[in-house]
């Protein structure tokens, strides 16, 4: 039977649990793909640590050179992570014909543009299943499944730590803080967890879904970002009494001429199935005008969830080399003349609904001065609660409003918290209200 | 640019939402794919009727032989349904070279082996993603994004029209009369709803994705099938009372020497993602060793969902066909060599938990004879509920049972049945308790 090469740069958590779906599972995929996956080689700098598998003598060294040069290998499998050295690797491995497999969304959202041209250039391909959504198959549905369809918008959470803590300041009444520092505990986030936190892994992910839902290149710096680092407990028990869950979206839209791509703590009412994915799950739903609303729902992260996608995207690679069609599928799943770019509306001119929790006094006409404001600003209120009164003398306000401009609304709450009456910072969380129910 | 010749056999719902997304879709298409996908041809008896879609003069006409001889045409899709007509055609079709992309679940699910031996022994693709479940990628995950992983085991809400009505029966306390009315008036079940109300629509899916997940032949015969008639809001409301609802599940389990294959209504904790999937939406959750726990989510059924499959299926076979590389992928994601027999688990050996409501009349020793009579049986019981008396005297004693053999429920089941305090036929409901949540 013929046999397809595989070296793996990087042998950390994910890494390892490639090589054991690779080694230990190794006579059923050959059983489906008509070919054996050999892994020959795996270089880390860390060649000495015990993992939880047996290797062949010899296959592991500390030099990634040795296996990108590898004239015997076919597919490189990158899983060093970050943006320089994995880079200047995946750069060489194409000059060298290697294919490439990778789960590196930082390096694909911030530098992806320039290593996508190159496969392409090369005619290599370049597969990333791994890089959003761990074993979700979010990325072969775009670039496949789909491909009747004009995507119209996704809407995902992408971010298990992100999840695992909102999940538990919704249950547990903790803090954020508290929350984190749970997860931390439980390995739901890492030590640094500033990545997750304030959105930028999220945004990250949302980066490539966007160029590969609508066409355009990566451009991660458009995208507006905000983190749940200032969620509060008090906030998601407003939200729940509205019929409301917070989750941490990543969300992309086709506005015609231009794009939404955002993350932002979101509010989202129960009927919406992300309502229900809970803990350290991920899941998007995916709306095209031919397939209304598909979600898919997974484990996002993992050793081995993330280890089956990277291996999808093996198995891939090894059918096209078999059959002889590398390049089957462009990179970014539209044909390279026929990328373009399309503008992403600044965050100024979204328009959606919003939450707001002013502090204010628990005097007379408070109400009616916020209100006032908003009116002068065409921010029209859905409605109102005024919560049971606060020690301090100061109450929350809370009010949803309709469909308003957020300029509008940014001038508004300035004026707002410039209000005698008002005594803390205001509030602000966006509301995505489609229902997506029958 | 290429250009992909499509032939269409069958102008009815789907047939016409493909031709919708080949016309209105066409140059987006092309973006992505690299050739255009031209619908040259469509056949149908009915070259009259008006559909919600501009075609070229003389591109519909009624023989469908002059479509699948056009040697010009490379891709047949049959969109007419049923087993006779539609089965050779599609082998006449094979025996010109034409690929085939299909919906026809029931065609494939009992007859399907002789359908892809066929295709197999001429090297044309044969796709088939829209059989099952709609829009969801379910068939491309099975083949593709799963290879990695020993598939542990399937569980399914795959036909809308039994959903609807146990959705309507749920929320409103419909009887299933009503309940099916309701879906007919609605347009979310036949006139003639048997294939769907008895189980046997899912039990054709189930048995596509059986063969796929566990690498075996295509199975129908020995697939158990139980469908919704007999399902009553009485055992809906029991069920609730524990933390279940009810649902029409297609399941498939890889148990080592056999595979469990049924389709019944099954009790499944609120905790399972698949009681959230209400109305005619379908839903999978696939459990492999690696991946672990994956869910798909969308429109089961319907005009552009499945249409929207269609258009994927007949992509993947324009790129195979652009880059040489048709048969790429094994129509039953095995290849043909490695496929086993695999025995189905008879359902006497099913081993899981049960819910039973007994009728019996309301006297003291009742509980006593019944659980006895269960006890002899090895059945344990894990909790009993006696319910308010019912005006004819009788009262309903709902039990969940701890694991117990099928062969032996039965067994127990006829020897209550025929106590003298035993007033009515006892309803037996499987329960399928695993939990999906982290």
């Amino acid at each position: 039977m013929k046999q397809i090469n595989i070296g793996l740069l990087g042998f950390g958590t994910v890494g390892t649990g490639v090589a054991k779906i690779l080694i230990e599972n190794r006579d059923m995929i050959a059983s489906r793909i008509g070919a054996f996956l050999n892994l020959k080689r795996i270089a880390d700098i860390d060649v000495t640590s015990r993992r939880d598998i047996e290797l062949e003598k010899g296959m592991l060294i500390p030099d990634a050179g040795a296996v990108i040069h590898d004239p015997e290998i076919d597919i490189i499998v990158e899983m060093i992570g970050g943006r320089t050295v994995a880079k200047q690797l995946i750069l060489d491995a194409i000059g060298n014909g290697k294919h490439i497999v990778t789960a590196n969304k930082a390096l694909l959202a911030d530098g992806g543009n320039e290593v996508i041209a190159a496969a392409r250039a090369k005619g290599v391909d370049l597969a990333y299943e791994a890089s959003v959504g761990g074993c979700m198959p979010i990325i072969k549905s775009l670039r496949e499944s789909l491909v009747g369809n004009r995507i119209e918008s996704m809407v995902g959470i992408l971010n298990g730590t992100c999840n695992y803590i909102l999940s538990k300041i919704s249950q547990d009444g903790s803090s954020f803080r508290e929350a984190l520092a749970e997860a931390q505990e439980n390995g739901f986030a890492e030590a640094d967890p500033t990545l997750d936190v304030e959105g930028m892994d999220t945004a990250h992910k949302l980066a490539i879904l966007t160029a590969l839902a609508f066409g355009t290149g990566i451009n991660l710096k458009d995208i507006f970002v905000e983190g749940i680092s200032s969620i509060s407990p008090q906030d998601i028990d407003f939200a729940r009494e509205f019929g409301y869950c917070i989750k941490l979206l990543a969300i992309g839209k086709d506005m015609g001429d231009a794009l939404e791509a955002r993350v932002h703590p979101t509010m989202i009412p129960f009927s919406n199935p992300l309502s229900n994915i809970s803990g350290s799950l991920n899941a998007v739903i995916i709306s095209g005008d031919c397939v209304g609303d598909m979600m898919l729902y997974g484990r996002g992260a993992g050793m081995m969830p993330t280890a089956s996608a990277v291996v999808g995207d093996i198995a891939d690679i090894a059918r096209n080399i078999i059959t002889g069609s590398c390049g089957r599928i462009p990179v970014l799943g539209f044909q390279a003349d026929r990328i373009k770019d399309k503008p992403v509306l600044p965050i100024d001119e979204l328009v959606t609904h919003y939450y707001f929790r002013f502090a204010a006094k628990d005097q007379p006409k408070v109400l009616s001065k916020i209100s006032g404001i908003l009116g002068d600003h065409h921010i029209s209120i859905k409605s109102v609660h005024q919560k049971g009164r606060e020690t301090s003398g100061s109450v929350p306000i809370v009010m949803l409003t309709h469909l308003a401009r957020e300029i509008e609304v940014y001038k508004a709450l300035n004026e707002i918290q410039a209000l005698d009456v008002v005594t803390g910072k205001t509030v602000l969380i966006r509301i995505e209200d489609q229902n997506y129910n029958d």
